[in-house]
């Protein structure tokens, strides 16, 4: 589920997702409204799959926000609007089938793990580049998810003390540098210093627009990107510094166009961590695009994937 | 091992300490001569304790540098001055009995795990500080290694892509900020500029003077200290979104005197991870001083502890 839509799928058990629905997402009434419309997502699906509940291993749910497990209680979504809201609790009322919710960052990597850029690693780091940063640190595949039951929150570990403010309070976090908006601003600024565009200044483009166009050898586009793969590539480093993982999966929504921008950032974090003998890290972009959460989320739930380190 | 001496004990199975010994390091014969050093010291140790190989479980050895695993290759260790040494290879031609080596800072957490302040928690992560910053990240009792496997060196995360150069070649690593030179550097920087001090210029003063300064309100050695907590304080928070381990030990020289910073290094990591429902980290200082290398590598050896993720 997203701020804008809730999108709803049937996946079978070995992966293959049989059909696929979208809805608004009803967020008016909180978070009873939303609760009611995944049971009728689901009934639809059914009728339409010709299935009975009987049949059903699970309903899994992403949440674009912070998940404390094994609650389910949703922390802090802003895009919906919620403070701890005691999501998993309500969704079980709702439903005759074991449930499971989590960070939409996390099921999108489990979805990738199950049949996407990320199968057979033991341990996948992803990010997730959109309106926000994203990102899921599985081990085995499954969300590892530390003391406090959050997971992984990459888009706010801080590259710079004296980048600009976040929106988590702290400044120069991944999150300041690389979200849609960050990447959006960073484009007028350039402009506005009289960096020649096509870009117009005050025109309605987004982060699509300007990535297609540094495809084109745009001067503001391709600074922007340039700043993107700086900033990315430092993340990156610094999480292979800890963890070091097997494979590193770029996905979300600027990921899309990734082509423009994957052997730079391969090159230039691969310097970054060579330093002591670290090897190139594995960099690949998400295979499965949008629909990497719907199946995670049915991954989550059929497989016990939320219950991690 | 250290670069100026071998430390060798005899640890039991149930973590105590029978006998320590030192003697200087004997670097100039290159690896062949340490590994004939590690057997003699082990002989020693045998004699003085009156026991036989046959009693001995194993010989861990921890080194001053990055060691790729399971090979047991030492990439890099400046202090001694070793590039791509087969380490293990060779004190296993020397020793009649199973043999485990591991970087200094992994060892030095595992002996924290084992009887230290580690003991109980599923997930480690220990930071030596001293003249460079050491990691590792603890997984039930074993070091992550990773794809590499290297295993950890936050030392070398990147807080400030405009700081110090580091010896790795990037700018503004952890260790650019907090090694126990960059520290002193600090301190000589903030007393050329006039603040006031008991510390004397041109004086023969280390990182230990300005730590004990620090704890009598010395406004040099405090301003030196104020900026050590920002900059740990920035790295533990950039661990905790990605790993949020269940305890973060601080070892090593600089740790002997964390009474002065504990408190405030708590609060500040706490305040930069608390933006989405990050609970305070667990932050404690380690339990065993210089005597955790010697019992982690005993643990290594005795638990096949090195061979983790």
């Amino acid at each position: 589920m997203g701020g804008r839509f809730l999108k709803a799928g049937m996946v079978r058990s070995d992966g293959r997702l049989l059909r696929e629905l979208s809805w608004p997402t009803r967020l008016e009434q909180g978070c009873q409204g939303v609760v009611q419309q995944v049971g009728m997502a689901a009934a639809e699906l059914l009728r339409l799959e010709g299935r009975r509940w009987e049949e059903v291993a699970g309903v899994g749910v992403g949440v674009p926000g912070t998940v404390r497990l094994p609650e389910g209680e949703v922390l802090f979504a802003p895009n919906l609007g919620w403070t701890e809201v005691p999501f998993l609790a309500a969704l079980r009322r709702e439903l005759p089938v074991p449930v499971a919710v989590d960070n939409d960052a996390h099921v999108a990597a489990l979805g990738e793990y199950w049949v996407g850029a990320g199968q057979g690693y033991r341990t996948v780091l992803m990010l997730t580049l959109g309106t926000g940063v994203g990102s899921a640190f599985l081990v085995e595949g499954k969300v590892h998810r530390g003391r406090s039951g959050l997971g992984s929150e990459l888009g706010h570990m801080t590259v710079d003390p004296n980048g600009p403010r976040c929106g988590c309070g702290n400044r120069g976090c991944l999150e300041a540098f690389l979200g849609a908006g960050a990447l959006e601003a960073r484009a007028r600024e350039l402009l506005k210093s009289g960096k020649p565009s096509r870009l117009v200044p005050e025109g309605d483009w987004g982060i699509k627009e300007v990535m297609a166009l540094a495809g084109e050898g745009d001067p503001v586009a391709a600074e922007v990107v340039a700043g993107l793969v700086g900033y990315l590539a430092m993340g990156l480093a610094n999480a292979v510094v800890l963890v070091d993982p097997e494979v590193i999966i770029i996905g979300g929504g600027v990921a899309a166009a990734a082509g423009v921008f994957l052997e730079e950032l391969r090159r230039e974090t691969a310097r970054r961590a060579a330093f002591m003998g670290y090897p190139s890290p594995l960099i690949v972009t998400a295979a499965l695009g949008n629909r990497a959460g719907i199946l995670g989320a049915a991954y989550l739930v059929s497989r016990g994937a939320g219950e991690g380190t």
